[in-house]
């Protein structure tokens, strides 16, 4: 019988800065859940992953900001780098270690009909139909993506991973690199196959374009609420919101993009139900004033311990290479073991 | 004015264990020339590249041997570890951590467009028609062999690289690659776009089929000599090698491969020509005889150290160590300054 596995959650995000109310209700927020949930026996290891920020060349001074304000950021929001692994994926080299090792499993075919590559590409180009998008502009940084991801993961042999519904088709792949491995190297169960971990977590839209995420790279400011935003800024965003003109407050996420976003974020603020938070409520306006106060409820303690963090430069390195430290003496454990498997040791 | 650069010579070998005639003739024999012939302030950084050799997954002992022998049979021909830095590529994590960063300069389908990939897999298939071959059995690590192959030269700075004529495309690739890199961070000049040292060695084919090089995958153990092949199986070995009826003796490798074959390999040891060396010979029967009597003089030597060393692995271990240590030292530094010019840092 195998020796049972410890339980092991693995997540990553990108160093893109300070965090908008998107990345925080639909995937940060769940990671502090976690952290009050699980038992003490789960390992949480939650790690900003640089290394995947560059597939696109980007400014080094900005990059550099953003990976110290994504540190700053994961603390605000309340993780606990007594109680998780808090880092930088950047700093260990044995992901692209791994990655080298699991490119050589991955069929080239494998990667070129996955959609995430294509999707990065057509954003890139302003451009919302993937179809249009062939692979003239693609880097092998771009396409190579998805391993890079199952080696963050199977590095730290971890078993349930929180990610977006849209990391499905990257789930499977890193399960099938694992096993792959498994069976060539006989090295039964070496790598648990990882489940994708469905959270409860929301999809928060644009506030001007509720067809589309939240996103930093949207032109207008107001599309979206950043996690340091004033009350008065969160609350003119919310104001301006697209909604509709139907009457009454109801929850119809295909007919009532606009108000339903509004609902999803009042109901993520409350730990509730959209349709829950609805019932209260009878005009845009109302739905408006409720949605900004519980916007400004959450963040402001958020936002204040990011502003008392964000420049303490000299603390965030220091919490920074703590985690480092704890990551890289799992990730060295790890490699040790795949060298003598494969024989390079 | 930019800072003269320092001679940087990086050379590696696949650990394909003990190797053949080929291998020595047409690589290793260079090597050794460079280190006794250039300057003492060249750098010279010769290594194993055992990342390489998984890109077609093997059994875990068998590469485990193969890396020790191929150290072993570096020092057997006369690398100097005083002189040369001789170390296990598979040892220096930032090759794979650069190959990553450089990746993300490299557009796929310029990969795509190389032949290297498509006479390794036509090789495994037994192939010789590498038109005959498509994408489908390509893996990921096949296809980014290149770009891993830059960031080995890259990362050492090197401005000179002597490899075979089939490894044009990849410096060509490399020379971009650094290019790309040094313009997209405005970091001047700071990889040199290394040279492709083009040196005399010669191409050593087959002695049983004079079409194709001498291989250690080929069938017939007598269609290649091993450095460590005894003075009687060399003797027989190019006693039975494939010549031809025509009568004398005459270097033409179009017309007359078989022969034309024993000549380089003559002239090769004998630090001749060709056409030197076959001027005082009339028959194939005096030209095997006195091919055998110089290969057997100049591998005696080589055989006779690799023996000695060969079973030492508390010894190889170490100047694996010491090899590991002087790369790990200039990788590290090469990596400290990128990290920073792309803001990882």
């Amino acid at each position: 019988m195998a020796a049972r596995v410890p339980k092991t959650i693995f997540s990553g995000i990108q160093p893109t800065g300070i965090p908008h109310l998107g990345n925080y209700l639909g995937a940060l927020k769940n990671w502090k859940k976690l952290q009050d949930n699980e038992e003490s026996s789960t390992r949480l290891i939650y790690s900003i992953v640089g290394y995947h920020a560059i597939t696109i060349p980007q400014p080094a001074a900005k990059l550099k900001q953003e990976r110290r304000d994504m540190m700053a950021a994961l603390l605000a929001i309340g993780l606990d780098p007594h109680r998780s692994i808090i880092f930088h994926q950047d700093q260990i080299s044995q992901h692209t270690e791994l990655a080298w090792i699991l490119n050589c499993f991955t069929p080239v075919n494998k990667l070129q009909r996955m959609t995430t590559w294509k999707s990065k590409i057509a954003t890139l180009k302003n451009s919302n139909d993937v179809s249009e998008i062939d692979d003239n502009a693609l880097n092998l940084g771009l396409l190579s993506y998805p391993v890079l991801q199952a080696a963050d993961i199977l590095l730290y042999k971890a078993t349930h991973v929180p990610v977006g519904d849209d990391q499905q088709q990257h789930m499977e792949l890193t399960r099938d690199i694992a096993d792959q491995y498994n069976r060539t190297y006989k090295a039964r169960r070496y790598f648990p196959l990882p489940e994708h971990l469905i959270t409860p977590a929301s999809r928060i839209l644009n506030l001007r374009d509720p067809q589309s995420k939240m996103s930093k790279s949207h032109p207008l400011a107001s599309s979206r609420i950043m996690i340091t935003d004033t009350d008065k800024d969160i609350a003119s965003k919310i104001r301006s919101a697209v909604t509709d003109s139907e009457s009454g407050i109801t929850f119809d996420d295909v007919h009532r993009p606009g108000v339903s976003n509004l609902l999803t974020i009042l109901a993520e603020c409350e730990d509730s139900t959209p349709q829950t938070v609805a019932a209260g409520l009878e005009t845009s306006a109302q739905l408006k004033e409720a949605t900004a106060e519980a916007v400004i409820r959450t963040l402001t303690p958020i936002r204040d311990t990011f502003h008392r963090l964000s420049s303490e430069h000299t603390y965030l390195d220091q919490l920074a290479g703590r985690g480092r430290e704890q990551a890289a003496s799992i990730a060295s454990d790890t490699m040790q073991q795949v060298r003598k498997q494969i024989g390079l040791d």
